[in-house]
């Protein structure tokens, strides 16, 4: 499996992905499944990817060779929603190519595409891109995107994220979504790709990968797991007597009955 | 959906259930997926169940009729691991009858149950039962099962819980691990239904309703998301400047390159 995260706030974007691959436990690979595409001052995207290995290289080498669809690629399209039609396209070609031999294997054809960056002249925008080639984009009131294993690193973002959000602080929940993540499921693993991107650079701000010995990523992931249990810990307990069942913990004002009990 | 956690600890147990059904979302219901068998001051144990509603809701039939297998129901096993297999036969029971009409209508025989409690003269045990009628039984160093939706839920446990934890906090802990759920996933929802039992004691410590007004969950959801922003803040932000990348977020002794960049 995969873990990829993006966020498009106001001042800019942060992409971060994880680079383990297996196919079952035995068969576990790393790669990396992040790339960014660069014209000098002109465009700059960075791109990540989940499901099908062999899928998403392939989509991939397209792209990087620049291949045209309609005349057009990620060079020399003219918006990031032409961009990231570009990459469904590439898709679609794999899945014109591919599908039927997968399917005749009894394997989907499965791949997941966050896309994102900016033009010149455009402001940053991010894309979220199906299997099919059709895609999604972010908005203010959701501006996150998250393929592959998802689940685990949805409620940190859910509780802290909003578009006003510092680069500084979503690239910290980012890490954390990510570190929630690799904690509570061994298909997602070290190293990640992180990419922090400032709106209007044309540039990278940030492009680095983040392994075991990165100090920064070991102190955050120790320090979290410390802090969350003496914030848990901080929080009144529950009192269980009589009294206080009235009034913290009770069932009163409650819309069902006590718990069904059988008696013998 | 459905969500649902059990701690089995050194001092007790904690059980904690939503109450959503839904099938699709325009068919979305409220039921009690916890259900307490309690005789005297000899036996309690605490059910829970997710899955196909109709599957587990008939097997949770047979149990409160006291149906028995071979001779053997909850009100007579001679211990847990013997009153988890009156479940399992009454799952593998409700299989025999419905599975061929529910696999012609294309509907797999899906549910799980958590099962767990006493009887007097043997410690308190605790296990997960699957569709197929077996089960494993909890470990000192895996103290926890969820069923349903778990993953939102499951860092915040991977990150406190151990088996030495108090009752206070394996409940505190359980009740975030549902928040997490609950708002990042519309399939579960309130009420919640809370059982604590404290080893030993063969009768319920506490078992409560919880829903939207309860005062104490209400604070507690509250707190937990300012807490979390509280604390991701106040961890040091990674320092972008160069002599910083160097030092707290660097690319140092890092086993892969820097992230592929194709420029044009």
């Amino acid at each position: 499996m995969t873990y990829c995260v993006a966020l498009c706030l106001e001042k800019g974007m942060v992409f971060l992905s994880d680079t383990r691959t297996n196919a079952g436990v035995d068969a576990i690979g790393t790669f990396r499944k992040m790339v960014i595409f660069e014209k000098d001052k002109n465009r700059l995207f960075t791109m990540m990817s989940s499901g099908n290995l062999a899928i998403t290289q392939s989509v991939k080498e397209m792209l990087i060779q620049g291949q045209k669809f309609d005349g057009v690629n990620l060079w020399n399209a003219k918006s990031s929603y032409d961009a990231a039609l570009v990459v469904g396209k590439a898709i679609r070609e794999v899945k014109a190519r591919d599908e039927e031999a997968l399917n005749s294997s009894n394997i989907d054809f499965n791949c997941n595409f966050i896309f994102g960056g900016q033009i010149k002249g455009e402001k940053h925008r991010l894309f979220n891109i199906y299997s099919a080639g059709n895609f999604v984009e972010s908005t203010p009131e959701t501006c996150y995107f998250q393929i592959g294993e998802a689940k685990y690193g949805k409620p940190i973002l859910d509780r802290v994220i909003n578009y006003e959000t510092s680069l500084e602080l979503a690239t910290k929940c980012a890490l954390i979504s990510m570190d929630s993540t690799l904690k509570s499921n061994i298909s997602v693993g070290l190293p990640l790709d992180l990419m922090v991107y400032q709106k209007d650079a044309i540039e990278k701000h940030l492009a680095i990968s983040i392994d075991e010995q990165n100090p920064y990523f070991s102190m955050l992931r120790n320090l979290w797991g410390q802090k969350l249990t003496e914030i848990i810990m901080s929080v009144e307990d529950p009192n269980w007597s009589e009294q206080d069942h009235q009034t913290k913990i009770s069932t009163h004002s409650n819309r069902l009955g006590p718990i069904p009990t059988i008696e013998n």
